[in-house]
C-alpha cells in the first residue's frame, strides 16, 4: 500500500465517520432510566443504615423507622423542587459546579467541584461495596471474601470504561426497569399479603436484638434525638444521584428543561415509594438488621450466639426472600437487578468523573490537556485515579457499605448548599432587572423554593457534619481540602504565566534573517526530505550539520555529499569525546549570538515506526536533541518525519483509537461513532 | 536576568569548561592499581574454591592444593603472554570484541560481546557477594544477612554510579596497593614465622573434615581426576580480569603498547604469587574449608557437630587472623582491604558496561542512542539493567559465592578463547603481506604464543564447561544466547531499515511550495514569536488555525486578531466535540492532498519550562499533536519555544548534567571535568 492510499484512506474513512457522529436525545422514557441508576440504587442500602443506626437503642426503636423514612421523603422532595429550578435556570448542563461559580464565584465553584470529585470516588467505592454485599446474600461463596470481590469489580469497570464501554438506551434501560419492577412488584405483592394478614416474618424476626451498652435501659430525650438525628442522616444517603440529571439537560428532547424537570419528578416520586415500602414493609415483618461490626448483639432467641462468619443478608434480600417464599425467582431477579443497578451507579461515576475533570480544567483548576471531553488521554487517566482511590477505600473499610457511608454524604450536601445559595443569589439577580410581572411571580416562587431548599438542606448538613464527622465525614473533608487547595495551586501558576505571557507590540517585530541547519547522520531518504524540505523554505543561509565522531565515518560521507552535488554546503562539527547534542546545540546558540535579531532553524529527519520497541532503537538522540534546544533562545526546531512501513499498522490503530466510543456518551446525548 | 544573559553565560561557561577537558595519560605506577583491581581481588575468593573442591575427597587432598595453584599459575603466564601479543596488535583498546570482530567477522564478536555483558553482571554478583563474606569473616553481626547487605551494597553502587563517582589514581592506587602490601605482606610474615617454626594453626585446623558421602573410602583414579579437574577449574577464577588491560591502552603513556604490556606482566606475577603464597600458607597452617552448603562434614575434633549458623571464615581471613595473632590491625587491615578492592571490582563492571553497550551499538546491536559514550541516558540505563540482574542472581543464589562462581569463568573464557583465534588468524594474514624479515619472526613467535594460548584456554574451556555445566553454567551460558539473538535481532532491523532508506536520485526533488499553519490557541507571546518565525520563512500560504470550540472565545479570539493587524488569515476550524487533535490534523492533510508536490509546514509554539510539573500543565496538547501529524506524510512540524522564566532553573541543571563525572573516565585518560 503507497503512501497515497494510506493517506487518502485516512481521509475517507474520517469524512464516513464524521457523518456518522451525531446527536439522537433521550426521550423521558429513556432518559429516566439512564439518569436513575444513581438515585434509585441508593435506595438498596439507605434502609439498611436507618435500620442499623436505630439497632443502637434495641428493637423498640425500629418503632421511629417509617417516621425517618418520611422524614427523608420530606427532604428528598424538597431537593427535588429545588433542582427542577436549577435545571429550568441553567439548561447547558454545567450542573452544580457551574450554578455556584456563576452566583457565587471560583472558590464556592471550586468547593463544589472538590466536593463532587470526592462524590464521584465514594459513589464507587459505596456502590460497588453494596453491590457486593446483595449479590452475596444470594451467592454464598463470596461471603467473607467481599474486600476481593469488590475491587475485582472496581478493576472490571475501570478496565471496561479504559477500553470502551458501547453504552446504550437499553444499556440502562433493563436493569433500572427491572429494579424498579422488582421493588415495585414486591411492595405491592407484600401489601396484598398484608391485607390478607398473610404477611410472612423476616429471616431474622425470630432472633433477639440487644441495645448496645451505653444505651440500654431507658433513654434520656438528648440521647433519643442524637440517635434519630444518627438514623436520618444514615437514611439520607438515599439522595445521592438525585443532582445527576441536571449535568444532563442537554441530552434531552426538546423542550429540554420541561421534560428534565418532569423526569426529574418522576425520579423523585418513584425513588421515595420504594424507600418507604421497604422500610414499612421490613418493619413490619419484624426484621431485625446491625451494624455487622456489632454483630454480637444479634443472638438465637434462646440468648445463644448465631454461627461465627454468619453474615446479615441486606434488608432487600431479607425482605424479598420472606415475601416472594413461594416464588424463589422472585427473590432472584430482584437480588441481581439490585446487584446491577448499584454497579451501573458506579459505573456512572466512571464517566461522570472525567467530565467533570475536563470542565475543571477547562477553568483551569487541572492540567489544560484534559480539557478536550473526547480525549483519551484525559479520560484514560480520570479512569485510572477513580478506580486507584476507590480501591484504597474499599481496602481500608473492608467493603462495608455502612462503614463507607459515613464518609459520603458530607460531600453530597455540601454541593446540594452551595448549589441552593447560587440560585438564590440567580433569582435575586434576575429580579433586579426583570420587567414582566409574570415573569417577576415565577422567580418569586423560584427564590422561595431556593430558599425553602437551602434552609432544610443546610439543617440536614449540620445535622450530617455533627453525627457523622467523627465517624469518616472528616476523612472526606480533608480530601475536599486537599482538591480544592491542588486546583487553586495550578490556576494559580496558569495565571502566573498567562500574565509573563501576555503579548505586547515589540512582540510583533520580525526576525531578520533565517539560519537554518539540516542535521545529518547519513545520507539517506530522511535526509534527503529533511533537505528538500529546509531548501524549500528558501533560507538566508542553509547548511547540513554533522558531528564527526569517528574520521572514516566523515570521510565517507564528505566524499558523498560531493558525489551528490547537494549544492548546500556542510558544517563537520568536531567531538572528541563522540557526544552529538552539545557541538550541535553550542553552535546553534553561537549562531544566534552572532546574530541577535536571526533565527535558527534546526531541521531534525525523524524515524516515524510503528512499534514502541522501534521508537527504542530510533529517534533517541533527536528527541534529546531536540528537548536541549528548546532551551535556546531563537532556535526553532524542525521534525522532518519519514514514514517508515511499519508505522502504517500503528497509524490504523491510532485512527481506531479517536473512533473508540466512550462511556457516558449516552448522558451526553452521542448516538454510537459507527 | 534576561535571556540574553543567560545564553551568553552557557556560552562562556561552557568554553571555559571545555578547555579543561583533556586527557592525562596513566603512568605505569598508577596504571597497574587501575586496572589491578578486577585481577586482585579475585585472589581473594579462588583459593576458597579449590579448597571447597578438594574437601569433597576428604582433608588427604588438600595435598594436591599447591598443584592445583601451580597448573592456574601456568595458565595464567600464558593468558598473560597471549594477551600481551593482544595490547601490541591491537592498541585501539577494542579489547576482545574487536580482535574476534576484525578477524573472525561479526558473529563471533557478537559472541564475545554477549560474554562480556553476562561477565559483567557476574562479576559485580560474585565480587560484592564475596567482598559481603569476607567483610563479615570481621563483622559477626552481618552474619546471616549476607543476602540483604550484597544487595544493599549493589543499590548504593548502583546509586553512586548514576550520581557520578569522582575516581581518580588515588581512588584506585589506595586499596589495590594496601591490598597487595597487606597480602605480600602477611605472606613473608608468614614465610619468617615458618623458617622459624613458628607458623600457627589456622582455626578450622582442630575441626575435622569428613570427605562427601560419594568419595569416601579409596579414590579410583577417574574419580580423583575429575575431582582434581573440579578443583582447578574453580581454581581459574583467578584469572577474570586479566583481560582489562587489553581494553584500556589508550589511557597508557606513550610507548603506549609497551608500558601496558609491561604492566600486564607485572600485575600476572603479583597475581600468581599472591595465589600460590595464600595457597600454601593455608594448607601447612592445617585450615580445613567445605562448600558451606555442606557444613555438616565439618565438626569439632570429637566429631560434635559444629554450633548452629556456624559460619567460616573466608580462608584470607583465616589465614590472616592467624598470621597476625600478636598484631590484630594487620587482621583488619587486610580484611578491610580485600573487602574494599572486591567491592572496587564491582565498581569497575557499572562503567564496563554501559561502554561495552555504548562499542556494541555504534556497531548496531544495541539501541542506537546509546552509542555516544559521555552519554547519560547510555550511562543510566546500562547501570541500572547491570544491578538489576546482579541484583537477581544475589538473590536467587543467596551471596553465596561458591554457587556463584560456577556461572562465572565459563563466559571469561568464551572470550579468551575467540580472542586467541582471531589473534592466530591475524598473524597469519599479516604474515602474507610482511616483508621485512625481523618483522616476520617477531610476527612468527606472536602466532606461536597466541597459538599456545589458544590451546591451553580451549582445553580449560572444555574442561570448566564439563565440570561446571550442571553446576550453573548453562545458566550463563543461556544467558549469553539470549543477549545473541536479541543483538541479532536488532542488527537485523537496523539493516532492514537502512536498506529502506537508501536514498535514490528522486529524493533530490524540491518540493513546489510551502503551506505554513500556525497553530493559535491564544494571541499571546509564545503565538506571536511562532507567527514571526513563520513569516521569516517566506512560505508561499501562511495562515494561523484555530481549532473552535466554544463560541465566545472564539470571537474574542477574531476580534483581537483583527485589531493587532497580523497581516496573516486566521483560519478557524469547527469541533462540535471540543477535540482539537483530528480537526487540525484532517486540516493538513487535507492541503497536502490538494497539493501532493507541496509541503504543510505545521508551526507549534511550545512551552519550555523548569519542572516536570509544569510539563504536566503545559504543552501536552501540543505533544500529541505533534505525535499524530508524523504519521502524516508531506507534513513537517515546527517547534517554537518560548522560554518560561521558570526554565532557567533547569537550563542550570542541564548544563551540570553534561559537566558530570563519569564513572571510568579515568581508565579512559580522562581528567575531571571541573
Amino acid at each position: 500500500m503507497g503512501v497515497g492510499d494510506v493517506s487518502k484512506r485516512i481521509l475517507l474513512g474520517r469524512k464516513l465517520r464524521s457523518s456518522q457522529l451525531g446527536e439522537t436525545l433521550l426521550s423521558k422514557r429513556i432518559a429516566l432510566p439512564v439518569f436513575a441508576s444513581d438515585a434509585l440504587s441508593s435506595v438498596a442500602y439507605a434502609p439498611d443504615e436507618v435500620f442499623i443506626m436505630l439497632s443502637i437503642a434495641g428493637v423498640s426503636a425500629y418503632a421511629f423507622s417509617w417516621k425517618i423514612g418520611i422524614a427523608v421523603a420530606v427532604v428528598m422532595l424538597t431537593v427535588v423542587a429545588s433542582y427542577r429550578q436549577n435545571v429550568h435556570a441553567y439548561p447547558s448542563g454545567g450542573g452544580d459546579y457551574e450554578v455556584a461559580t456563576v452566583n457565587l464565584g471560583r472558590k464556592a465553584g471550586l468547593t463544589v467541584g472538590s466536593a463532587l470529585l470526592v462524590d464521584y470516588v465514594l459513589t464507587v467505592a459505596v456502590s460497588v461495596s453494596s453491590g457486593v454485599q446483595n449479590i452475596s446474600s444470594a451467592l454464598s461463596f463470596m461471603q467473607g471474601h467481599e474486600t476481593e470481590y469488590a475491587v475485582g469489580l472496581v478493576v472490571v469497570l475501570a478496565a471496561m470504561n479504559l477500553r470502551g464501554v458501547r453504552e446504550s438506551g437499553a444499556f440502562f434501560a433493563v436493569p433500572t426497569y427491572g429494579f424498579m419492577l422488582g421493588v415495585l412488584g414486591m411492595a405491592a405483592y407484600g401489601a396484598i399479603r398484608a391485607f390478607t394478614g398473610d404477611l410472612p416474618q423476616a429471616e431474622s424476626a425470630d432472633l433477639r436484638l440487644a441495645p448496645d451498652p451505653s444505651y440500654a435501659g431507658n433513654l434520656s430525650q438528648i440521647a433519643l434525638i442524637v440517635l434519630l438525628a444518627r438514623a436520618f442522616s444514615s437514611g439520607c444517603a438515599a439522595l445521592t444521584g438525585v443532582e445527576a440529571i441536571s449535568n444532563g439537560v442537554p441530552a434531552f428532547r426538546k423542550p429540554k428543561s420541561k421534560n428534565a424537570a418532569s423526569t426529574l419528578l418522576l425520579l423523585g416520586a418513584i425513588a421515595i415509594t420504594m424507600l418507604l415500602s421497604m422500610i414499612i414493609l421490613a418493619r413490619e415483618m419484624g426484621l431485625k438488621y446491625v451494624d455487622p461490626a456489632d454483630i454480637e448483639r444479634l443472638t438465637r432467641a434462646d440468648g445463644s450466639a448465631l454461627p461465627a462468619g454468619y453474615d446479615q443478608p441486606t434488608v432487600i434480600a431479607q425482605v424479598s426472600k420472606a415475601i416472594f417464599d413461594g416464588f424463589p425467582p422472585g427473590f432472584y431477579f430482584l437480588v441481581a437487578m439490585t446487584g446491577i443497578i448499584l454497579i451501573l451507579a458506579a459505573n456512572t461515576a466512571f464517566n461522570g468523573f472525567p467530565v467533570l475533570g475536563s470542565i475543571l480544567a477547562r477553568d483551569g483548576f487541572m492540567p489544560r490537556a484534559l480539557a478536550s471531553r473526547g480525549d483519551r488521554l484525559a479520560y484514560s487517566n480520570g479512569i485510572l485515579i477513580l478506580a486507584g482511590f476507590a480501591v484504597v477505600l474499599i481496602v481500608a473499610f473492608q467493603a462495608e457499605p455502612t462503614r463507607l457511608i459515613q464518609l459520603y454524604i458530607v460531600g453530597v450536601f455540601v454541593s446540594f448548599n452551595l448549589s441552593q445559595l447560587g440560585m438564590i443569589r440567580h433569582w435575586t439577580r434576575h429580579l433586579k432587572t426583570e420587567k414582566d410581572a409574570s415573569e417577576r411571580r415565577r422567580m418569586v416562587r423560584s427564590r422561595v423554593i431556593n430558599t425553602f431548599g437551602l434552609a432544610m438542606t443546610s439543617v440536614v448538613f449540620v445535622i450530617i457534619l455533627v453525627t457523622k464527622f467523627l465517624a469518616g465525614a472528616w476523612i472526606a473533608i480533608l480530601a475536599m481540602v486537599a482538591f480544592f487547595i491542588l486546583m487553586t495551586r495550578i490556576r494559580g501558576h496558569y495565571d502566573k504565566v498567562s500574565e509573563e505571557l501576555v503579548a505586547g507590540d515589540e512582540d510583533q517585530l520580525l526576525p531578520t534573517r533565517v539560519h537554518a541547519l539540516v542535521l545529518v547522520s547519513k545520507l539517506h531518504k530522511p535526509t534527503m526530505r529533511a533537505l528538500a524540505f529546509a531548501k524549500a523554505t528558501r533560507p538566508n543561509v542553509l547548511e547540513g550539520i554533522f558531528v564527526d565522531t569517528d574520521p572514516e565515518t566523515t570521510d565517507a560521507l564528505l566524499k558523498e555529499w560531493d558525489k551528490r552535488n547537494l549544492d548546500v554546503p556542510l558544517k563537520v562539527l568536531y567531538s572528541p569525546y563522540r557526544e552529538i547534542i552539545r557541538p550541535i546545540v553550542m553552535y546553534a546558540t553561537s549562531i544566534r549570538e552572532s546574530n541577535p535579531r536571526g533565527v535558527v532553524a534546526v531541521y531534525i529527519p525523524e524515524y516515524v515506526v510503528g512499534h514502541w520497541w522501534e521508537q527504542l532503537l530510533h529517534n533517541q538522540t533527536a528527541l534529546r536533541l531536540k528537548g536541549r534546544l528548546l532551551f535556546s533562545p531563537g532556535v526553532m526546531v524542525i521534525s522532518v518525519p519519514y514514514q517508515l512501513r511499519s508505522s502504517e499498522a500503528a497509524l490504523e490503530r491510532r485512527v481506531d483509537e479517536l473512533e473508540r466510543v466512550r462511556a457516558g456518551d449516552v448522558r451526553r446525548g452521542r448516538t454510537r461513532r459507527r
